[in-house]
C-alpha cells in the first residue's frame, strides 16, 4: 500500500468490490482498477475496509465510541454476512431457476426486517449517527440488490431514506456500478 | 459492560454464540449465560468480538500488524460470511430435506478449499502465526459443523491440525457446545 498505487481487482456489479470502491473514494485513495469477471462469495472485502481504516485513518469509517463501532459492525455483518451471501449468484445457481427470485426476495426481506428495526434506533442522517461509516458502504450495494430483485421497499422507510441521502454523495457516485471501467455500455449512466 | 456482569444470550450449538464464548474465556471475562433456543443467521457476533477487543484489549485477538490483522479478518469473514450462512438451519430448511446434506457439504468444501490454501501461507501454530486470534474462534465451530455434516477432512491437513491444537486449550474447552448450561444430557461430555 505504501509503495505505488494500489490495485483493486474489481467486478463492476459485485457488492464486495463496490463497498471497497466507496471506501477508497471516501479516503481519497487513488487506485488502479483491474476488472475481473468473477464473483466472490461473502463479505470478505470487509477485511480490506478494516485494513484501509487502520492504515489510512482519515476520514474515519468507524466511530470512535466502542458502542457505536459495535453498531456499525453489527449492521455491516448483518448485510455482508447475513443477507448478501444468500442471494449471490453462485447460491442462486444452486437453488435453481424456478425459485431464484423468491429465494433472493426472502433472504433480503428477512434481513431488511431486522435491519429496519436496528436503523430506527441507530440512524441519524446515515446508518449510525450523522457520519458516513462502514455500515453505509454495505447498505447502498444491498439496497441496489433489493431493487434488482424487485423487493418492495415500502416497509423499510429508514433504509430507503438513508440510502437516498448516501447516493448523492460524491464517493458513492464515482464508485457506483454504472460508472466502472467494466460496466457494459447498456448499463452505463 | 463496565457496570455488572455481562449477559450472553446463548444457544449451546450456535456457531455465533460459540465464537463469543471462546473470546470471553480467552479474555477471562466472567459472564452470565441466558440460554435462548433460537438460531440467528450470519456472522453478526463478530461485532461483539470486535467490541470485546476494543474494550478489553488483553489478551489481543487481533495482531498488531495491519497486514496480519487483515489476514485474520479475511479468514474470519470467509468462515462467518462465506461458509456458515449457507449451512445454517434456516437455509437448510429452505432448500428442503432431500438435498440438505449435499448442500451443506458443498458450502463447506468450497469454503474449505479456499481456507486451506490461505492457512498454508498464514498458519503457524494457529490460523495466523503463533498467537490465538479471532480467526481461530471462527475455525473451531466451523470444523465442528463440517464433522456434523460428515465432510471428509483429509484434503484439509492445515485446517485439521490447527483445529486440533486449538481444541486442547482451556478457553476452547470451557466454551465447547458439549459443556453449556443448555446442552442436552445426551450431548454432554
Amino acid at each position: 500500500m505504501q509503495a505505488g498505487k494500489p490495485i483493486l481487482y474489481s467486478y463492476f456489479r459485485s457488492s464486495c468490490s463496490w463497498r471497497v470502491r466507496i471506501a477508497l473514494a471516501l479516503k481519497g485513495i487513488d487506485y488502479e482498477t483491474v476488472p475481473i469477471n468473477l464473483i466472490k462469495d461473502g463479505g470478505q472485502q470487509l477485511a480490506i475496509i478494516e485494513y484501509l481504516e487502520e492504515t489510512r485513518p482519515t476520514p474515519r469509517l468507524l466511530p470512535q465510541d466502542p458502542k457505536k463501532r459495535a453498531s456499525v459492525r453489527m449492521i455491516s455483518d448483518l448485510i455482508a454476512g447475513g443477507i448478501q451471501p444468500l442471494q449471490n449468484l453462485s447460491v442462486l445457481k444452486q437453488v435453481g431457476e424456478e425459485i431464484q427470485l423468491t429465494w433472493a426476495q426472502n433472504a433480503i426481506t428477512s434481513g431488511f426486517n431486522a435491519l429496519e428495526q436496528i436503523l430506527q434506533s441507530t440512524a441519524g442522517i446515515y446508518c449510525v449517527g450523522d457520519e458516513v461509516t462502514m455500515a453505509d458502504l454495505c447498505l447502498v450495494p444491498q439496497v441496489a440488490n433489493a431493487e434488482r430483485f424487485k423487493v418492495d421497499l415500502t416497509p423499510y422507510p429508514t433504509i430507503s431514506s438513508v440510502n437516498k441521502r448516501l447516493l448523492v454523495l460524491e464517493a458513492f457516485q464515482v464508485s457506483h456500478p454504472c460508472r466502472q471501467p467494466d460496466t457494459p455500455t447498456e448499463l452505463r449512466a
